[in-house]
């Protein structure tokens, strides 16, 4: 059974032990402990390596026992086949959890599950949780507590948490979402989960009020009853995104040697998410997407969009990608479509849905007419704009950050939601002037409550995911 | 019936007339002719234009008839209803192709109609051919064409062709192309398709010995029956690479309101592209990942790769995604798996297919050994390498040069198909450093045969579409 309180003292711990502590370049120990001294860990400390006197300034500890007080969290850093003397020491001490990064345990075969097992009995009798093994531990940016690759991660707290059997994807989520304006309120890498598991982290976070949102990349389960139990419960409270893998003969191997997990009937797992209203994600890019829509635009913010671009082939292509998942362009009001040609009567341009502007830029003052026309027709429930940013650059110059301003203007005038897809066709080692313009309008629309995507087809297909909560109301429903 | 002669003679023209031309910004005219003059025509170029006597330096002309010679092309760049003078000039005095860049024409309804009827009538009488209306012109590196906004493009030769109704794809992957290292023998806008049309455009490049595969953007047709008989015809010849749009009742509707085509049955499309052995793309990106593959690496490449990457995660989801597109990832041989063991006995790292290196990056000479021992197991055909290069430099620094070049050693040494997976996961306006490396590293290795991606998604999905000629050989049986 999941304990919260303990769930809560170690993801937000005050104290942290790291036993293999070192300055080496490329050990575990070392690239842990500069994660948290340049992420800027808000408590203590506590080196732990019998060979040093002092660790990246830090005064080192020979054991455990050593340290002036029992840490609320102690990281082993060291090597499989040494963690279960440090584990008995933690029992001793009654410390509160213990994550251990090392690998080497279940995946590794018969022996690496043994240890498992006698870990587990440790950390029953010590009255402490275990995170991993063979994991990068856990990013919190309210305590400062940084992922084993975490340095540069967003320092903003939010209200999203993923939680990761990869301890990479952990990395790839926290430091993907960050440009894209997420803000995490946690993410958990929990590795071959000895003791605590996916059940407890998404009970956790779902009980958790500074938590609106979950995200779960997930291998296998050991109890799939739970987890379906803790799936629908948490799913008709807040937004539940899933990353199951394992759909192949070839990765059902992978996740073996990898967490040491049970993949699972690819069928059966996609049967349950649908039944839980949980949303299904494929990929890093895409549960960074689902969740951008969720904290911008909230969970299901509608299928009824209206495709706004400079071109006739792209509002097309749009129409047909927005077809193959689900979402529907439709037929504007007439009164819509008369406010629209008093201002696209030029050639090139058409009115309708999808809405062609005839070039990827135009010049602001009409931009912002345009938008301001469109955005209030009752039936449609999301806009979705997209610009070539180097093209339009080409023919409106810094215009172009003018439209961006415009958009996120009609877009708090009308309280409509808004999805901006923005890339540079131009990809070269040249061009990185105009990749610093995508970028800084990406960051402003972040700021400005609107997502951005950099493909149309990743923009409609992470829309049609975010619309799946069917246990949630509507976004709009709360306008 | 096409006319090879004629079209050569258009798509290779040593001299052009710009009727309308115009130094004022945002106009057809003047951007077009800019785009000539920066890219570097190296031809004549005759302005024509009665208002001015004097075009970007230029001399500028009252007419076609007071030009010194009949020039081989004319591109009409002043609207729908004043284009059918121009013709019964370029009728008179012979000159061999005519390009409409204005819209206005069919896709504008009725009355356009019969323009595009007119025009059409013109072109016999006066026995020449027009691309066109509403298209963006033609690309040709070796006379230095340039598309509307094509001042950009590569100025480098190469084997594909792009023929497109649409003209701002025409401009999208010829943009995009250049940064992925693609070479083109000509990209043509041909819009709405009053006289020149796919299947002529087809059948062309279908003979042109200077073109080694063809791709089309295509909205639709008004000679099913022989466009078909051509695709077959060019299809057992060289790679053709169709994305057809207009699937759903809301892009056919722009379709219509784009071209003026009637985009037909999905299903029917599918079928006949299947049968004809043409590979099926469907956006900017997929067409120019296909053409990438085609291109460095030949047709029908080969569905059984080895995936090498660093983390666990990475080679799960990788054989997750190569299922879903039907490419497989075969065990190795026991021999291979002996020499790998040799190499990646250390923790984290796991021997197999997936072949997974324990992190992002590895000491250089170490990750040559790895390639080295991997990619010439017999039941692999296409090794796909896996990197975040964010995380990756912080590894290694600038190792990660070191390992792209190994990677490009090893792909020669072994005469291997590779594909590269580059990306970042930090994408903020202060991350332009780690960019321009990932730049640096793709440009590299595009000049030594190696296709790059940014996703993993669309580099299996791109090979397993690179894989559907059925009625080539495959790239492997020529080495």
């Amino acid at each position: 059974m999941t304990d919260a309180r303990s769930l809560d003292a170690i993801i937000n711990a005050r104290s942290l032990a790291v036993v293999g502590a070192s300055e080496k370049p490329m050990k575990f120990g070392s690239l842990f402990l500069r994660s948290q001294l340049e992420f800027g860990f808000k408590g203590k400390i506590y080196p732990v390596n019998p060979g040093e006197r002092e660790i990246f300034g830090l005064p080192s500890y020979p054991s455990l026992s050593d340290l002036p007080e029992a840490p609320d969290l102690v990281y082993i850093a060291i090597p499989a086949h040494r963690a279960l003397g440090v584990l008995e020491e933690c029992a001793s001490l009654g410390v509160k959890g213990v994550v251990i990064l090392a690998s080497g345990f279940r995946e590794a075969g018969p022996e690496g599950m043994e240890l498992e097992r006698r870990a587990l009995e440790l950390s029953r009798r010590g009255g402490f949780r275990i995170i991993g093994p063979n994991c990068f531990g856990i990013y919190n940016p309210r305590s400062g507590l940084a992922l084993l690759p975490g340095h540069d991660f967003s320092r903003e707290e939010g209200p999203l948490a993923f939680i990761s059997q990869s301890g990479g994807y952990a990395a790839h989520v926290g430091r993907l979402g960050k440009d894209l304006g997420l803000g995490f309120r946690a993410i958990v890498s929990y590795g071959n989960a000895c003791d605590v598991d996916e059940a407890d982290l998404l009970d956790y976070f779902g009980g958790d009020t500074g938590t609106s949102a979950v995200a779960c990349y997930l291998e296998g389960t050991r109890d799939g009853r739970r987890l379906f139990r803790v799936l629908k419960d948490v799913a008709s409270r807040k937004p539940v995104v899933i990353w199951k893998v394992g759909k192949t003969e070839a990765s059902a191997r992978a996740v073996a040697s990898h967490t040491g997990s049970l993949a699972g009937s690819p069928w059966l797992w996609k049967g349950i998410l649908r039944q839980c209203g949980v949303a299904e994600s494929r990929g890093v890019e895409e549960t960074c997407g689902i969740l951008s829509i969720i904290q911008h635009l909230g969970p299901n913010p509608g299928k009824r969009i209206l495709f706004v671009g400079g071109g006739g082939g792209l509002g097309t292509w749009a129409a047909d990608l927005a077809g193959e998942v689900g979402l529907v362009l439709p037929a504007l009001q007439p009164e819509t479509e008369e406010r629209l040609r008093a201002l696209l009567g030029y050639p090139g341009a058409a009115v309708g849905n999808p809405l062609d502007m005839g070039t990827p830029a135009v010049r602001p003052e009409l931009f912002w007419e345009i938008l301001l026309a469109a955005a209030p027709d009752p039936g449609v429930e999301v806009v979705v704009f997209d610009m070539a940013v180097n093209f339009a650059y080409d023919l409106v110059g810094e215009g172009v950050r003018e439209m961006a301003s415009h958009l996120a203007e009609v877009a708090e005038a009308t309280r409509k939601a808004f999805i901006a897809v923005l890339y540079n066709r131009a990809t070269g080692p040249d061009d990185l002037e105009r990749e610093r313009l995508l970028r800084e309008l990406r960051s402003f629309l972040h700021g400005k409550g609107i997502p951005t995507f950099t493909g149309m087809g990743e923009a409609l297909n992470c829309l049609a995911r975010a619309n799946q909560f069917h246990r949630l109301p509507n976004a709009s429903q709360g306008k």
